[in-house]
């Protein structure tokens, strides 16, 4: 599927960074969802870069939906979202001609596809083209609130900053959580401390450096019985649509890698009932057994590399006469992509929960989705 | 695509726990690929139990291949192989019925399929399943050892027993590390370091407990230039792959949740020349950039929780009657999956690989392909 | 996808000619469907060759469920049906080795498979693997009659002789005659007129020769949306399904090639009301309009080839050393595909149809799918 | 998939007649293939209506190409092309605002999406989006002949005009065929027969009425062992493919329906040699032995219906206020559908084939395909 994802919701992505413009085709939603340029502009102008550390490359993120949206909703027909480019300085760019940036996909780009790749910027490997899929995140949270589902993300650590874990929260206390952090610039569940992460980001780009993190994302409202039996796992289909972000190297759900040092007896999620209705008295599962969503919230981790750019020198290879060099990126980069990526992964996120929805609800051809 | 996985080599896995049978079918394959059943046999052996740590179930795995496979090799045609189930106990679990097992699928299959599901041992969602994949997983890994790539897990941790990390090992010993792995029965780096392990699983069996753990997967020998930007990157086909297994909560590809707590300069794999090759100095990325491979050994771990089922006393709710309860698992089961799963892990690799090779092989209508 | 088929209800096709077994694998059937044996058995039998003028294999189609049915109800989980190859008689091929039957797909698969392919009896594409396709079959039939669809096929020709075409019966009448064409054995419209098919097959078969035909199918009790626009269409959708037959070579649906012959204002179906609900007063379009189900019985036509087996003797090519040679089949055939194709017809268009309900009900989340 | 077509090269289209734009994106395709605006622009330029029979719609079909070509190469990257709806005069569909157009897919919208759907001109219903299929096409047919492989469409019939049969001519002239017809703004093989058709059309047009006809398309150069057995077959692709397209209701492979007149012995096609390669002596298969490709011409024909929308007045209902009603349509349309849907044909069977040249490829991992 290359550049498409998903089984009846489908997103597919285009474009490249220097290129005439990003944008997506979005089809499967359902007809009648209401659909406002405000929503979908509020989604870019979070994923927009607006500080010191972040990057220089302002884009005004002007966008066109072309088709699928008729009279401000949904039509069921394919949602085309262009996003034209419009802070272009491909000069920046021109010098790195050849070069192999470190952990960017420059030299595995130049070897598949021959040097025939937009080089320009990262081409079509440019985050850039993560602004399509938010605005069609954007569509997709609102088709989500229809049915009481909210999608979440915040920034859970930065080198040595860290936020609070959901994990620890209590689950009902859980939505809250959630619709705090919607529109959040720089989304924490305890904002306060934000200063701690400033200045681990702002000490990285004083240093021409770049630094790592996590996020975590939090799915509230999901009823159980979402997902499908081995490959088509609520696990495997948020993590292949997350791996599809540049700079994300982990994914785990509930405790994760935590799993691994612990027990059976410690870490088994016990059910109880409670007003009559089945939950866990702990979550660390995430929300997930089986591969299939339990009725608890979902709650998943991802780590995220430090932006492979960085002004400091690196030694590397120059394709064009295979030699060695040295690169130091002078272009335009965030010292973090974990500050800019919540809003990309509670995207990619919703889009597949909308996926799975529709999915799930299919095999039983509609009735048990028609009874939420 | 539910119970398929696969844009080109197609895996379709079906059976239950206590019915007839498992089984896999394989296609897309190329025709004229040696299979021998001594190699499915081994591989068979190797995923099964075989000492008092692991589940007193007995499979003697008698599999058939009913297509697909002619005078020894694969025709191009789709392979289907069956494995019966001969030591069936189902009395151990009617006891059980109704009974949600913490942190099982027997309440989220209950929901989702609504009592019609075959819940005898877990029915579709049981460890049996991987019986199949292990078969097909022999055959993947026999087509891909024709282009050189080999493929390899062993138990990196359990509990507080750890193995050597490859990612410390020099990239050129790699190779020789993977072929020592295959075969082993207790697959490890420091086959040395098997009492520490044995002792943490031992304790748990004893406790009446399970632990869990990571197992590290090291693929070596693949071109630069395999997976897709974005959706079919390596990182997101490969742990939609790995999820698909009961108990695994969480992957990192190279340094992983490791990336949070560093800097790109830190971090970054530079790249060098040797021989006139393009290499990268450390890996970090673990042979992936961009989501593409950059030609280095792609290596990922993957946490696996303890075994759910334990005979230790746990609260759970009797969905039959909707009533409190307490459930001590009978069955027969393994303290710790981790001890079981890396030639599943591996299977699923070769699998996708497989599929990897197909898939972005054709992108180039083969040129790149037949250039290996 | 290769030899797998259909959005969210799939079915995969194994095995060869005279290899183990065929079978299928039928997955994404909504739980709680019932299955019996009789019913998959009725539909075998109604496939199998039953007097002179068909094939003298006599398969006793003894089919085994492996999976995905538990208890006499589908469980939701894939249903995997295997039919043993019991009378193989491969040394009626042996002397036929690298001979390339004319219009049969020995020479292609060779080219194709390189010599790999199981030869034997047109191996993997041989009709003998539409034995698992009809019991799939049968349990789609089985899915559809819940929600009051019912799927029929008669011969509509062969040679001279011809059934009567149901595009000229009163819609209303449509439902008893599809009811009455289950189970026959030779499925016409009008029985009375089995001698004139009988005379032409049996003339076929005394000369050593074959002959075409056509088969007419018709699907009633359809709800209006079901298709998608564009590429699953419902005609898209049927015509990939039934072009998968060995024999098919061509598709109409409604009077398909006989709107090349006519204007709007003759051909186009005009609304009307009736008891409130909307219809057509004809139904020329066979009940799809841009597309989409438009509620009124569907109605296809598929052209059928005579088999390409004969025992006259006829020019073709050795492809063991590329010598012409003349090759008469000894081999067991039908002289007529046509007269044993419709169960398979009906068969692949009711597993189509399962896959479009679930589909285009999926569309809205499943809620227009409840309203049915 | 809904609107997106294919498993390794795959067309998405997207766009309202009275939309902002129509368009396409095609992933998948090689890097390196040259693509011209002119090539685009006179596949366009032949789809666009040009005479007095012909719809009074005049669009300049303006396209941009936004993404996946750079440096007047494809880039490997999905390819977005958008071509703005220029000429829109809803107005012309305002007082058919609820009126269900007989033969059209108004009221089968309406159902499906629940008065959600786009209703002015067809919205994403509409022919309009062939404008986007037909930009693709001319890309797909720049693939196709760097390998040698030529498509090419004709009117075979329209009412009682007749072209010459492709069947009848020898399989050695074909190519010049082809190369004569692209290009052509009538395509015939007997150009000298325009007039006949012209009447035919005309007389219609004069009447207020539409009429149908058959297409034929050719493709040449196409290697043996294309197509895959069962489900992906050459003839169930194409369908699928074609079936997309409004108005066409038939398909037929070599003699397809004539098959159902004749015996094996007339229309079995003898393999003979010819300078050492293996061809066949008739082509009454059309280029197709057990769905693949057997190296000679592909031919098929599509039965195309007369234009549903006529200035003749027709009974219908109108489902605002579930009235009777009669409908005269004013709108600018097309008295023969099939005077401008073979562009449209040959596009979508350009970008089959190249789907199918990837596909069959990558079974053997390319190692065939790069033997081409």
């Amino acid at each position: 599927m290359k550049n498409s994802i998903g089984n009846n919701v489908i997103l597919t992505v285009f474009g490249e960074s220097h290129g005439p413009a990003v944008g997506v085709v979005l089809d499967g939603l359902a007809p009648g969802i209401e659909v406002s340029d405000a929503d979908i502009a509020a989604f870019l102008s979070v994923r927009r870069p607006s500080d010191s550390t972040a990057t220089a490359r302002r884009e005004p993120d002007r966008f066109q939906i072309l088709s699928g949206v008729f009279q401000g909703y949904t039509t069921g027909a394919p949602i085309c979202i262009v996003i034209p480019n419009a802070d272009v300085r491909s000069q920046d760019y021109e010098e790195l001609r050849g070069i192999a940036r470190p952990s960017h996909a420059d030299y595995t780009a130049q070897v598949k596809y021959g040097g025939f790749q937009d080089w320009r910027g990262g081409g079509h490997f440019s985050g850039r083209v993560t602004a399509g899929i938010v605005a069609a995140g954007a569509i997709a949270c609102k088709a989500l609130a229809r049915r009481g589902i909210s999608v979440g993300s915040h920034i859970l650590s930065c080198g040595s900053a860290m936020d609070a874990d959901a994990l620890e929260l209590a689950p009902n206390g859980m939505q809250e959580c959630v619709s705090a952090l919607s529109g959040m610039d720089f989304p924490l569940l305890c904002p306060e401390r934000k200063d701690d992460f400033m200045n681990v980001i702002g000490q990285a780009a004083a240093d021409g450096d770049s630094v790592g993190g996590t996020v975590q994302t939090i799915i509230t409202g999901l009823p159980a019985g979402l997902g499908e039996p081995w490959f088509d796992s609520v696990e495997g289909s948020i993590s292949k649509a997350v791996f599809a972000l540049g700079g994300v190297k982990g994914i785990e759900f509930g405790k994760g890698f935590g799993f691994a040092r612990g027990t059976g007896s410690q870490l088994n999620d016990p059910f109880i009932l409670e007003n009559g209705k089945v939950r866990t008295a702990t979550n660390n599962n995430g929300g997930i057994n089986g591969g299939i969503t339990n009725g608890m919230p979902v709650i998943f981790n991802t780590a995220v590399k430090p932006t492979p750019s960085i002004t400091k020198s690196q030694k590397t290879v120059n394709f064009a006469d295979m030699e060695p060099c040295t690169v130091s990126v002078k272009g335009r980069h965030d010292a973090a992509i974990v500050r800019r990526i919540p809003i990309v992964i509670t995207s990619m996120a919703a889009i597949t929960v909308c996926d799975m929805l529709v999915t799930s609800g299919s095999f039983t051809q509609g009735d048990r989705m028609s009874a939420w």
